[in-house]
């Protein structure tokens, strides 16, 4: 009954409020035994961090990570561990006007009416900026994956930002670090940069559709029917703010083949079987396998605009809003390394429920 | 969401194989005093029973609900409900072929990976014949909802079959249940009917798309930042077998959108703020808005086809194979009914968890 | 531990009335590839079975079980069990009485007072009776201890009947099975006997005290600080019907003990750690030393007695109530194989958890 | 799944080590529009705080708490609470010696078994510094209490230390707040602290009983059957380090007793029944009755002791171990605040999970 954790045995909880003192995450369920660092962890939130490219918000956060427990000499200890991150860029301006009006397609309006109050202080909890507990806490799974499961590597990237999408035949793994947006393929890379300039310019923002993938993870990871490899996936990625759809291979795409297009057939290869295609995404039944795991999810853009929208305000009174400050003019960006993040803790999380369920890997042999 | 179990406080655990005695679920976290009969559960599942048309598996099951525990008097107590549907038509027939080689596309060969033991009758537990088991329990979320929540509407139907879609502007809720593919669109359902029949015949099978629309949610349901209300349906949806995909509001589509466009932008009406557009679905931060809930899934065409593909034997041998006996050729017309039930349940869990946590209603008031 | 549900990754959801159609467990997290029969589980359900001897209730139930899902050719799949004990001598007599009042110490008022209705037959799901579903559930974790934890042996026996204590002095295991009281005492046998005759013929009840060891537990088990093996021991047996104390090891007892004399001194021995007491009851800061796991619970007297006792109406009035009916007049000797059911209930789990969390074994090594 | 987590609704997840940097709380599922406060947790805290008489550890924290979440002017707003208690006097000794130690009776050597590396830094994670944590989220328990359930009361005190009971004859409340023992009994804290201080002095450490009461607790609150009120309240108080025994009302004394001198009998009154006793503690079938719920739970003398103990080293030789330091000659002091908090957490949980279950009262209506 979680509602502010995630995860089955590696539990994460995030905290904290865009404006507030600090934020971060509780990890609960890391193995012991694992090398663990804030410079390594740091490095991780240094992807996520803003301020980085025009294209991302200007708010300049440190985003220093540090570690309150858990761990002893370098190594966690398989007791709770506090990753803090203090809030250093608030800008203590006078937030009396946003609290009385809500931003169109923002959560302003929902978190008012669910709970009859509301931290408008730079969105309070509904910020963006709650994903820096999501990379804090996704570098502790990404070393106790590569403590227990070294084979997998996992990559995200951006594949579409409003109507452009990359062609997969450019598709260069090494370009993705190379450009602000993270994306596989130099000329899309080029293309956006105009493309998003000019709508930031003008007021305007832009979604984005990110994918990940885990290669290197061994079958059998998934426990039908509920805790699905699958089903975790989707809530995972569709927890991300500003998140509306999630695909697993072909996704929305599926509902157009047929069976025997769709079929993922298999030959024998040297050391079991080997799929010839991947439209399952690596995932049958919910469960890994062994295939490569492909996720995508979109992300809407950004509700803070400067282009004046119609809203309501607080009292009742129709009202014309924009919305001023440093915001991301495609929040998508910054949603890369937070999927990826997402991605480590469910294949953590289901590498330990595996381990503890079945066996310490995978049980049935073919050939 | 653990393992079996699906919700927070309106818990769902659904048990039972394709061909062993009985399948079923275990209700537990009814509120009580619903009323609640054999007799309503049953028009549920008799939507989703097989062997209704040409278009679905000849399979002839009773589908007949039997409530063993949690009522008096046709009342729930608040104890857990047991529902149990016993399979008359498993069809005793030889399965030690089918034990020995893998589907493609199907989830035999991660239950083998995984668990090193599978049941082959009918696909054991991977079986859609699961989908039952939540019907029934969507039945119980149904009667508490229309107790505490008289005003929620829930209907599911078909948007895409394969590469046909819908037509928006013909769309008429009279017509879902007229058909055999719960279509809203009398067109497309006379299309449809002769592109199955000649796809059936060519023994393939095809994807679908299913949208799930829930009227009357109050506004305020939802639990950020894990428990979601989009969070939970992209959980419940993604967790029905052969779902690949699973949209909010614009869904993928939100990617291609700019802020200007996808604002939903409000007026003050007579009773409260009043929204323009339902680009969110109407959920924002996790939140309901009061707008229609609108959820999309994609559903991969069944891997049980009569076109031979290549797979690969327990032994080690590559072989192709063609699976016989009686399957969907659209299994996506079969989730309609499941989909709604899987909305039914997150809906009442997230108004029990609303009620538990915040109180009796939306708390912050506007105007 | 969610309302109906009890363990982490071992989950047992019991449902069903005193007097409905059937009750049951639904079990969910057994590993796979355990060997199961309904014979095997019987086994465990016959000796909590009513109706044995004079000093149990005179219900005659078969309490034949029936495995519905979950297994396949005699071993277990990974998929959950569903355990099915059908009521067969539910005497349909007319509860309308009973249905009026309150019987002192009993959860008829309460259930009423939270649920507004209540199930009057044999005490609906308050009954003793939801305790044939936790011995069969229990069956399933004896089974998969024997295949992962073969040296893990557990016993339950009664220590106090009312004022009687049984002499340590004369400690002898192999009575246990040989007296209708679980006794190791030859002694306290024959004299129990006599007291609770006496009793019964009275009209009245008594309580007990059940002590359970699990020897052969491997140190490791339990995870702190909410999950520690005693904290779910605790709540395994406060679960019990009418169980109103727990002890760990020494249990209330502690509090009288100084340091020096609680200490368990350790030896090293051929093996590891030798411990020269056990005053912890085999648990030290919540995990497992490998010494013998010693839980004690004490069961009051069953409140349905046949000495007039005053109680209240539903209508409001002042009464004199007495109990007639099929009771036990020590309701504790049937908590013996239910006490023993909780124990492997709670070792299997945390021997899941132990395996998921840290490995396949203990860790650290002395010497 | 929850390790280090404790509660439904109203979730609780304690962190830090006793010699780390920080240690605190993750309080998830804390209603909205609660008014808390740093300084009114502190309130709580600073009756837990160490070193405040000579019968306490020496060490000397300020036990400081910061809120770092949740709240907005001064109010909860539904999002996760994050309190932090900054660590001041960890006297960074020596602790290599330690390290190679175990000693007898404490955890020790278990977390070792279990995690194969433990931090040793005055006794890591296992260490009653933990218990400041349970405190501070008691704080935000009771204030939450304080506005939905306002006739709620909660009491903890000593009733024995050692060989010596409180004479309940001479019970006092008033008495409670005066004398360094939570003893309501003028003439027991006299002699206790003789006694106490002898013991002290020899090196030696003794065990004690604290009772928890709550007044004014509604009907209606439990969940039955494994979410019980009384199962809820064992798993609490057996959690707490160094907790042995945990009992309800009567307790383990309820064996000794007859169904006829256990009834607790009604009789109407003016607002409903009236109880003639409270055997039951407050609790029958796992849920309120309206009388006081009572508990009461063993602490055991605590391990570190200046008496020589037989023990081993991590080298598997034999030793004899004395530990220094300063260490609660009876720990069983500083856990009355910490039973009290853990029955506000408890207490709370229950209320929000009845109200999400139920209604907002109790339904059923006597009279």
């Amino acid at each position: 009954m979680s509602l502010n954790t995630f995860g089955h045995l590696f539990r994460v909880t995030t905290w904290g409020e865009s404006h507030g003192p600090a934020l971060g995450a509780t990890v609960d369920g890391c193995p012991p035994g694992v090398e663990v660092s804030e410079a390594a962890i740091q490095r991780w939130l240094d992807r996520r961090k803003p301020g980085q490219s025009k294209y991302t918000t200007q708010r300049r956060e440190a985003d220093a990570v540090r570690i309150l427990s858990g761990t002893y000499e370098g190594q966690t200890t398989g007791t709770p561990i506090q990753l803090m991150i203090e809030n250093t860029d608030q800008r203590s301006k006078d937030y009396s006007e946003i609290a009385k009006t809500f931003r169109p397609g923002h959560a302003d309006i929902t978190y008012w009416q669910k709970y009859g109050i509301r931290d408008p202080r730079g969105g309070g909890r509904s910020s963006a900026r709650e994903t820096a507990a999501r990379v804090a806490a996704g570098g502790i799974a990404r070393a106790a994956l590569a403590a227990l499961a070294p084979e997998v590597r996992i990559t995200g990237y951006m594949v579409q930002m409003g109507p452009h999408r990359i062609d997969r035949a450019r598709f260069d793994a090494a370009e993705i670090e190379r450009n602000p947006f993270w994306v596989p393929d130099t000329q899309a890379a080029a293309d956006w940069a105009v493309y998003l300039d000019d709508l930031r310019k003008s007021g305007n923002s832009v979604g984005a559709v990110v994918e990940v993938v885990a290669q290197g993870v061994p079958p059998g990871l998934g426990a039908p029917i509920y805790a699905k490899l699958d089903t975790d996936l989707a809530a995972a990625m569709m927890s991300i703010n500003a998140v509306k759809g999630v695909e697993i291979g072909e996704g929305m795409n599926a509902a157009a083949l047929t069976g025997v297009e769709n079929a993922d057939e298999m030959q024998m290869g040297n050391d079991g079987p080997r799929y010839l295609s991947n439209h399952a995404g690596g995932i049958l039944g919910g469960i890994s396998t062994g295939q490569d795991v492909v996720v995508r999810f979109a992300v809407k853009p950004t509700s803070s605009i400067l282009t004046p929208r119609r809203s309501v305000t607080l009292s009742g009174e129709d009202t014309e809003l924009v919305t001023k400050g440093r915001h991301d003019p495609c929040v998508g960006i910054r949603a890369v390394p937070v999927g990826e993040a997402m991605m480590a803790c469910v294949l953590l999380d289901h590498l330990l429920l595996h381990r503890g369920q079945v066996g310490a890997g995978p049980r049935g042999r073919i050939g």
